[in-house]
């Protein structure tokens, strides 16, 4: 049979861990189709420096993405670089030459995704996006495939690996972010720049798309309330602990009556959930069906063979798509738009908190902060506050039994006229059922 | 675009949740696809009694499953009815008949997998499984889609959701065996014969078919080693906690330079694992890739909805697949018999094991067991006994360093000709890196 030809463009880390895969698994590859992937074209900008497989065989190297598009050989076109802006034109610019198209590329996918896969089946192409969320773990084949038939009612996410390391080594040192977050530069799990990873964006991306995909709408990461994890101290973790529950990012899109509330925010889980058990750099995704009711998923969330893994698992249904002629008819994204999935604001969320409060050694503050959550009908569950000998210096907690947000943020606005308060106060959703 | 239609042969748990499921989220299915599934015709021994659910219309009702075969408007069967003998007449008799076919018989496909899906190929009509194993969790389409690309180290699964909760309750309540699974009984989660369950014939079909899907191998129940949880005792769990492990059955298909080793036996898991956060009647497979490194899923084992679920997208697959013209060309099981797969005997599993004895009250016994597994070259980790008062009565525990199965049986076989053990000794293997 005759095999589909490959055209990669980018060699980052996902770049030449497709390389990795597609050389060191040929055999199976080709065993599992029926036919060969063959890689035909590779562009880089430092192409020439680049390690690239020797068992590949004959490959055309190029600087220039539009010589890969270009080549008449390539039936995909892998686009690894990244970014929206180049990233976009080479993707449309496959689509446009009639080539199926594997992206790992979260930001392009969360921000032109129904636009892409509309162009895609416009021409009569297929599309992989499996690597542009939670590297490792299926959960695009999952929730396209694997659980097709039910219908989501939520979905919970830890997405960003960073994150998710920074706040278990929080966890298990007593160390402050910002010393954790040095530590993680330095063993390169952060980038130099972590704004995009600690405050949210990052996981914003990913559960845009995920949403997309189990609710059928387009969504954008502008739809998603995002919260970064910079706030969380590790006394967080101690009260935390206190309540058997522990802290993560999590990424959540819940279907409500009045609509669908998208949000990522760090958030207190219970110790005893599978989702608790997620530390390290890792990512997982927890899904809840009508029917099929919770499932869960679990793996690495980024790295170079991993997401390798996933570019190539697309590779393969797109090849077999090819080779059959029938290239996906209906888009991922936003099959029709059914209105009931509208995303609303999360001030319509209905949510325990746990509100930490660090102010001024006076009588009476926590009369005071009662009586403005009373006001606002907001009706504590517990005051928590860490042995007495510390209590000078260390701030408190106070947990809510399920409260509207808005009705929090109206409380939280008029205790922030309080001159007692020595920093506004930190709210975190506290999630038991995780 | 044109409907596809099915028709449903076997209206238990499963058949009448895949109903459902058809039923109330026809609309979104329809979505998702761009054309309808349409039940045609259902078939039942007692087809009149069942509640088929309104809204699908006309469907032909009987109780003679040919007669769904040879309905000339049936594109898809659904065979649910489970055994392997009438099962495999109505899989068989509709791929002669050019239907295409879904099940979610564990014991058919793993008897005959390869075997029927070399039919299939042959007649070029598709096949869908993925309700065979572990209902709820889409673990073939993973494995056959969504980590495609990677090569799989080893597997390991929790797939017997009787078992599952059974272990689970001996550790929570710390009762005996026999006495959960009376009250499992009770509750509807063990059968009346609950063999299959409890000696680990079923969670060694769905081992059988995840082996096949993961190593491309012909593997068949009867290459696998299986022990069931009879054996197992609340004063297992004491021990295992006390070394922060706990106590599930494990199915595992490991990969060594040797061959593959298959084996579903009880074992210890380390408490920190997320497998070990898998309590009561749900399923969970781990899977360590070769670049993917390790994912993790988990979800419902079994329920009329959640295997209905699993029938459902594996019919959308179908269909997809019936409309565009495009079967499964290559089987999904031992694409190609390459050897290095081979099953091979429990005896070369290298592992640390757990080991409990109940002997008479004579002194120097540790010292002669000590003996026995030294003369075979086993080194002892350490001894466990719980506090002394208890003493007499209990059993206590020697763990092992990592030590060849073969020479642990050697020693055990020894061990069980010297007259103060009052019971063979009772071994699992301990997984400290699950």
């Amino acid at each position: 049979m005759q095999q589909v030809n490959v055209g990669i463009v980018g060699l980052g880390t996902v770049g030449l861990g497709t390389l990795t895969v597609l050389s060191e698994n040929a055999e199976q590859i080709a065993t599992k189709l029926g036919f060969s992937l063959r890689v035909k074209a590779v562009c880089s900008r430092t192409v020439e420096t680049k390690p690239i497989p020797a068992g590949l065989g004959p490959v055309q190297k190029t600087n220039d993405w539009r010589a890969v598009v270009a080549n008449p050989e390539v039936d995909v076109v892998v686009e690894v670089i990244g970014g929206t802006h180049v990233a976009r034109e080479v993707v449309e610019a496959a689509i446009q030459a009639g080539k199926s198209v594997v992206t790992a590329n979260k930001e392009l996918m969360a921000e032109c995704g129904a636009d892409i896969w509309d162009r895609a089946i416009g021409q009569g192409v297929n599309l992989g996006m499996e690597a542009s969320v939670a590297g490792g773990i299926p959960i695009l084949a999952v929730l396209r495939e694997g659980i097709a038939g039910d219908r989501v009612n939520s979905l919970f996410g830890i997405l960003n690996g960073t994150c998710n390391y920074i706040l278990t080594e929080i966890e298990r040192h007593n160390t402050p972010f910002e010393m954790v977050l040095m530590e993680a530069q330095r063993l390169g799990y952060a980038e130099a720049d972590p704004a995009m990873d600690v405050d949210g964006f990052d996981a914003a991306s990913k559960l845009a798309i995920l949403a997309a995909l189990a609710f059928g709408e387009r969504i954008m990461p502008s739809d998603i309330h995002t919260e970064g994890i910079r706030r969380v101290l590790p006394i967080d973790f101690q009260y935390a602990h206190q309540m058997e529950y522990t802290i993560r990012l999590i990424a959540a899109a819940r279907l409500t009556p009045a609509g669908l509330i998208l949000s990522v925010r760090p958030s207190l889980i219970a110790n005893r959930t599978i989702l608790a058990g997620v530390r390290g750099a890792y990512n997982a995704v927890w899904v809840r069906g009508q029917f099929g009711e919770d499932t869960f998923y679990y793996g690495r969330g980024a790295g170079s063979q991993p997401t390798g893994v996933a570019v190539v698992s697309d590779l393969m249904r797109v090849a077999r798509e090819i080779r059959s002629g029938s290239p996906q008819r209906v888009s991922p994204f936003a099959h029709e738009r059914l209105g009931e999935y509208q995303p609303i604001s999360i001030t319509k969320l209905k949510s325990r908190y746990y509100l930490r409060f660090r102010v001024e050694d006076r009588p009476g503050i926590i009369a005071r902060l009662a009586t403005v959550l009373a006001d606002k009908g907001i009706s504590i569950d517990a005051v928590l506050q860490l042995p007495e000998e510390n209590w000078r210096d260390l701030p408190f907690v106070i947990t809510t039994q399920p409260t509207l947000e808005e009705s929090l943020r109206a409380a939280l606005a008029e205790m922030s006229t309080h001159d007692y308060l020595i920093e506004a106060p930190f709210a975190m959703p506290m999630e038991a059922r995780l």
